[in-house]
């Protein structure tokens, strides 16, 4: 055989730091960062994209953002981009066209910055535009939801969605640095306040008990927004993404991955809502089904089971949803499995639970036990009901 | 400071091999490839991107691609896609739009195989759509022209041409292999048999003085079409890129890129003449610039020059165009520089030559250099001319 073996490894490094009022002038953070960066004397371009709520909610934000960038002498604020908030910038490419302009017209180069600050949807969209521009400028994130500080905005991944499929295009991009401010998160409403701890309820799940204990200790203050078991809660789940990335396969080029633990359903369900069902809301209820698979399919205890139905319902989600109420094998939402395996390819690899704290992967899930979850969760909900109007 | 601190490595594996008639049913290095890549059970499928006029010139290769693939039990066809060849497929994005809606209706998913077979245009648009689809699908190369089996095809990196700037859009995504067939280089037209091996002569003059000797004695037995000599040179200069890309900075985080020498203008000449010369021409032409350039600039002997442009006419390229008569500072080429600088980011590095086979990087160019080589070319095109008529 004739041929020339090619092999080499690449090394990403980042940082997520945490912080409050960001761009306060007497905040130092990122422009000790920057000037760290700054080494060869020329002056690179800040192209800035923010999300529109975000900018709605924060309206003295820009201003800050150029006084800011005024006291740094080796950059140069190029533009401030305003995007569509929310999964809307990730269905439609238009502002994914608006930033590859802005990339094009202010001559960032691969040495520039596109700092993007916004929930995950907004994210994705930023970073897959910042890796495809010039084969991927330097990218900053800025999350200001709680799933984008304590999940998405910390990872590798960005994407958007294509032919009606979530985050069909996309790259493995890990950003130069991630800024997670408490700030931004005063201004949520309370759904997205919310919605984000889902992801911490499943990392728990699958990887720590203790993590788990703490979450259902601190849901109440968590609910009551208590910022200091936000900011816990943020940090250890963005710790615990981290460190699942770092330690197995950081481009998913194998089958596994766990971190996708009541994701089959979720990514279903917001499809077929149109996205009107939050990322995090599906997720929580992908976990409530998952869980009650993993129950009825004999690996998990019903005293578990019921604690992570609690943990849920303390926390204010949802556990059912019309679309979630299978009845045969032929609903929609069991297509979403398909899909799943299509969108990770190889075999179909879905995270269960075997016990608070510990996952366990399944090669198959029946539909008819996807079925009995369903109908056993339902009736679960029907009690609770009865018990709040009591 | 309140962070958590990120870092990974990703390794990167991938084989070069070198076969002649890669689909006839008794070659059985794909088919073996494959079959060690297929350990799960499960029925993986190959979608099949075509170069229109490698499909032209070679019209029995769909059906022996069906034959072939039917001979694989694990594998099943999934489709053929013809697109466009040469760099129109860059441009437009039709081709890719098609390739997209490919991977998404044949569900093509991470662990299925777009395969494309093409000149470096088609590979570098069929890169680019399996990169992002899925966040990357397995890609296959099979290059069918000189310069994409000695250079583009081997590499990391994929691209698309956007704002009319040239690969503006791409990423670096390695392949899982690359199949070179030296049988598609017996329908090369002689422009395309030739341009190619000015990236030889370029990673020679850079890394190889021994390679360009080679390139010296060997040029008119491979402008007879010597198909012993091609091969040879292909694989070398296949090695050279490798090593490069493996020992340096796959992804070109950093500023240097060595392998880009000649390039500059090269690339804006591509721009400016809309693409009707050729990126291996407009290498050679980029070479002899930059060559005088050295030397006029001190760095380089006269001999060598003289070596180095004999060998660029030896192998039938034109050492001077229109656009390359550089009067004055304002013309269109030196903005090439400009861009050159954008799309790497950072300071601006050029490697120039100290001699042959050592390069040597700068971080300037003095316009009224680039006029005085310009000058100093023309007139050496118009001594070679007489002595030719005479
Ligand atoms: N890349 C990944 O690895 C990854 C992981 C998980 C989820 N995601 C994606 O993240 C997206 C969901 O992100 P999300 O939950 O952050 O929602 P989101 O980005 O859709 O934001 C929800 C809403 O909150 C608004 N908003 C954002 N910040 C605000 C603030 N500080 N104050 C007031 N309003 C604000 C937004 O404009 C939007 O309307 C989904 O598309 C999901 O697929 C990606
Ligand atoms: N990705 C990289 O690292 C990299 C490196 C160098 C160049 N490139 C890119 O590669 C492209 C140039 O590639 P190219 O020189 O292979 O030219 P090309 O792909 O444009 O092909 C030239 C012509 O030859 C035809 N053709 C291809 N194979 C044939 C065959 N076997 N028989 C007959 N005709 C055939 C094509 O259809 C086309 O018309 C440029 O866009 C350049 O920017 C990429
Ligand atoms: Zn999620
Ligand atoms: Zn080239």
């Amino acid at each position: 055989m004739d041929f020339l073996q090619q092999s080499f490894t690449v090394r990403f490094q980042y940082r997520v730091f945490f912080t409050s009022h960001l761009f306060d002038t007497s905040n130092l953070l990122l422009r000790d960062f920057l000037q760290e960066q700054a080494q060869d004397g020329a002056i690179k371009k800040l192209l800035f994209v923010i999300d529109e709520e975000v900018a709605s909610h924060h309206p003295q934000l820009e201003q800050q953002i150029e006084e800011y960038c005024s006291a740094m002498p080796a950059y140069a604020l190029a533009a401030i981009v305003p995007v569509t908030g929310g999964e809307e910038v990730k269905n439609s490419d238009a502002d994914f066209q608006t930033l590859l302009d802005a990339i094009n017209k202010c001559g960032i180069d691969r040495h520039s910055y596109v700092v993007a600050i916004g929930g995950g949807s907004v994210l994705d969209m930023a970073g897959y535009a910042s890796a495809v521009a010039h084969r991927g400028v330097r990218h900053i994130r800025i999350p200001t939801t709680v799933l984008s500080q304590n999940d998405s905005g910390v990872g590798v991944k960005n994407s958007m969605n294509y032919f009606g499929k979530k985050n069909f295009l996309g790259t493995f991009a890990p950003p130069v640095a991630v800024f997670n401010d408490t700030h931004f998160l005063t201004t949520l409403s309370e759904r997205d306040w919310r919605s984000g701890i889902s992801e911490a309820v499943k990392v728990a799940l699958i990887k720590d008990a203790a993590f788990f204990r703490w979450l259902e200790e601190n849901a109440a203050a968590m609910m009551a927004r208590d910022m200091d078991a936000m900011h816990y809660h943020i940090k250890r789940c963005a710790e615990l993404h981290l460190q699942h990335i770092a330690s197995g396969d950081p481009f998913e080029m194998g089958s596994a991955r766990p971190l996708d633990f009541g994701h089959w359903s979720a990514h279903k369900l917001e499809q077929l809502t149109d996205f009107s069902v939050r990322h995090g809301e599906a997720v929580a209820l992908g976990i409530a089904l998952d869980s009650t698979y993993s129950y009825l399919s004999g690996k998990l205890d019903e005293p578990s089971l019921r604690r992570i139905l609690s943990l849920l319902e303390a926390l204010g989600f949802e556990l059912m949803h019309p679309l979630l109420e299978v009845a045969d094998a032929q609903n929609a939402l069991l297509q979403g499995l398909t899909e799943f395996r299509e969108h990770l390819g190889g075999r179909l690899t879905v995270t269960l639970l075997k016990e608070i704290g510990v996952g366990d992967e399944v090669h198959q899930m029946e539909p008819r036990m996807i079925i009995r979850a369903s109908r056993w969760l339902q009736e679960y909900c029907l009690k609770e009901q009865k018990k709040d109007t009591r």
